[in-house]
């Protein structure tokens, strides 16, 4: 049978793509750097929406729509916002189109928008230039608004879900009448984030703070969570930003207190995007394709008959029904691939390309002995069941599966969590080992930027459980109370 | 009390305005043409993409994700399409901004685009530009593919989701290897609107097929389902589309048949939008706001307390808990008011804007006498009942009012269609009733454009169940053999 894949250790990278292409997750479109996510993965990404989506209306928010446009204008009001946006944004200029002398279409120099528009890279602009009239009294506050929308941040270099000039994500945006509440509600939403990536996407995550070079332009804090990826790189998997009432003082955002007093509200905004399933793909996949965890798998179980001719077709494919339809109704996703003339070794590759975690075959055996084949696509180990005690076992092994994920993920992580003490063993780890760095470091803009030049490695995050201990910064030797966690990142 | 709304009689397009604000639907934005979709407005159409992505499903579709992008040369490729929407085109010119010798943003211009971006009106030409690389053989088809998405679409004229700069949507796209499998597809999607609108938001329509002035840019055929408003304007509620070979020729997508045969592939689209919420509005509300079908509120029941002290707060909200969870236990969407501060008036009049079906109200009476009063709002009538039969109560009400919501609007419907067979006939029964007016028409454009120029009323549709009639055309004398329905149109 010939090799599916790049393996890992061969070439990590090319590995993923072909995942991505061969898993019929997404593929590149005409436009560059844009996506197009296919229906494989647009049904992963549903599930993530859907299951965020019930976390962020439990927790009070709701959802509402905004303008996909920002005029230049509002677009630069905060000006570190803007400032950290400009050199990314997609600019509409005209608003129409005409026949040149050829028939050929041009831009219509005549059809000039006064103000140019910004196709939005983020959205605090124009939903804080809406708040201005949506709050007026404490009455009013928190406002808890969440929305699910496609953005554009124009990149030089573009790599399917994990950076593309167009991605999809979710951008919550709140406004407070205290600083605390609002910090409350911006260590709330990473925890919810934390809870979601962790639980359904079987992926282990760090929870902190970043510094202040790496903060969300315009933010006070940035809380997010860093997950790390089987070659050793981090990657950002969200971000909730505390925006203390920097938008508020640009947009002019204020409100009566209980006692008449008139102020600025405060701010959040967080955000996750298809940038996850980036993440999923590099957390679990293996050498075979895809592994997904069971929570989100479109798919979580599929069923292939084997049969030499229709006599064993038609009993084979009898069992396989009556199977289907009970998984079903104790709503396990099911797919049972009754496609003829595509041998069951070609539809095993298939499932196994795409991550499905449990795959039955059915034979003619089977149907006298009263069993099915199971096959897990986490440890590939097989087992032979009857069928009355399917139902149990595939609920047992998924939960088992999706638990394997996560404990796996984390045993990676925790084995590549390395301490040092000194700049060579940064260095070394960094080229021998990878993985997150903890380290000392002086608190100073100049040394992140300094080591950052030398090794490629930045500053993923200060842990919010560090603990204070003495120490001195690897790179300046300046005094500094506590660790940070150093990669390099996707 | 003041009153509340314009009413009708008085300015009916003043009195939907009003209605979308202070109902808290949508607001215009910063952005000429495009609205802000508010909460409450944003959690209808959560319900719609809800309950036709269900039904999208049902039918065998799947949802992806394609680029917001066009690049020029892709998006005239389809000549008739390109055409159809070039005018209303908004354009990305640049890809960054930056900042002038006053620190002001100025688009980039050593950042132009080497071929300018559409932002998508429709995706027809990225997607079958992607279906290319995915369809070989006709084991690849049916390809039933949909898209959530926002689209924009430059308007001079815009009105809160009836006509917007920027719109959300739902873009269904197939592609098939037979003319009448392709024609059955639209002609089943279209029945699904029809489905869609009738059972869920209780409007009644019209299906049919548009005269050739009036089919989509690039189709053979386009569907629709046409429904009346209380002004007696006629509004489009859905298009589906049989497309013919022509976009498979402009981006050569060709499949191998099972004979062996190469040939191109055959397409339809089809889409509904938020412009649905607008339909919704104008069909069911009243001079004293808005008037939901509990099949799409977000709220189905609302329950408000009634106290004049602590005591009576105490007892009366207890009451209403237990309500609350009783009712939510059995799937109705139930609000519990219980702001504080706020006068049960004010509460009333804001669900009564809001359209809430019910209305609960409980104060000491009905503590005493075990009973609570149910308001709707659809007649405004009112019932005491006991507190034990509210829930069998509640869920009869709520299905009375989705019939009779449905079945008021057909009533109006059926008395808005006129049959007149003469061009006098026609100009005063538009002058003085409007609606639908049924009419012989000769088939030709030139009589269609001497219609609408003298009058403004357009062709809605030939109806699906036209019977063959023989008859003169009211403008040309010339001889028809059906009527077909005339409007003035949103």
């Amino acid at each position: 049978m010939p090799k599916k894949l790049t393996s890992r250790d061969e070439d990590y990278s090319k590995w993923y793509n072909e995942i991505v292409i061969k898993a019929d997750l997404a593929e590149n479109s005409s436009v560059r750097g844009c996506m197009v996510i296919k229906p494989y993965g647009y049904s992963i990404w549903e599930k993530m929406q859907f299951e965020l989506d019930q976390m962020f209306k439990k927790t009070g928010h709701q959802n509402a729509y905004f303008p996909l446009f920002v005029p230049k204008s509002l677009f630069e009001a905060e000006e570190k916002n803007a400032e950290g946006f400009a050199k990314e944004c997609a600019v509409v200029t005209h608003y129409r189109l005409k026949n040149d002398e050829n028939g050929k279409l041009i831009v219509d120099p005549n059809a000039k928008l006064d103000e140019e528009l910004v196709v939005r890279p983020t959205s605090e602009a124009v939903i804080w230039n809406t708040f201005k009239s949506w709050v007026q009294s404490y009455r009013d506050l928190p406002l808890l608004i969440n929305q699910w929308a496609n953005v554009v941040r124009w990149e030089m270099r573009t790599r399917l879900f994990l950076r593309t000039s167009e991605f999809l994500w979710q951008e919550g945006h709140t406004a407070h009448s205290t600083k605390q509440e609002a910090i409350g509600e911006a260590r709330l939403m990473n925890q919810v984030y934390a809870d979601f990536v962790e639980n359904f996407m079987a992926i282990p995550v760090i929870q902190g703070v970043k510094s202040a070079s790496e903060r969300f332009a315009g933010a006070e804090e940035t809380y997010c969570i860093e997950a790390l990826m089987q070659d050793g790189k981090a990657l950002q998997a969200g971000t909730s930003h505390f925006l203390g009432q920097n938008f508020a003082k640009a947009f002019d955002v204020k409100f009566t207190s209980d006692s008449g007093k008139l102020d600025y509200v405060w701010a959040t905004s967080w955000g996750v995007s298809t940038r996850l399933i980036g993440a999923l793909i590099m957390t679990h996949s293996d050498d075979n394709g895809l592994v997904l965890p069971p929570n989100l798998a479109p798919y979580q179980v599929v069923i292939i008959p084997i049969y030499k001719n229709s006599v064993e077709q038609k009993s084979v494919e009898k069992v396989a029904d009556k199977l289907m339809n009970e998984l079903r109704a104790h709503n396990i996703r099911v797919k049972f691939d009754n496609r003829d003339k595509l041998k069951p070794g070609f539809k095993f590759n298939e499932y196994e390309l795409k991550g499905v975690p449990l795959r039955i075959a059915i034979g003619p055996n089977d149907i006298n002995q009263g069993t099915v084949e199971i096959a897990r696509r986490d440890n590939l180990s097989k087992e032979t069941v009857k069928q009355k005690e399917v139902l149990s076992l595939i609920k047992s092994r998924l939960n088992e599966i999706q638990n394997t994920l996560f404990l796996k993920a984390k045993k990676f992580r925790e084995e590549n969590i390395t301490f040092v003490d000194n700049f060579e063993d940064f260095k070394k780890t960094l080229d021998n080992k990878g993985g997150f760095i903890s380290a000392h470091w002086d608190g100073t803009n100049s040394t992140e930027e300094a080591i950052k030049r030398e090794t490629k490695a930045t500053i993923r995050c200060i842990p919010l459980d560090t603990k204070e201990e003495n120490g001195v910064c690897i790179y300046s030797g300046n005094p500094s109370n506590k660790r940070v966690l150093f990669a390099k990142a996707y």
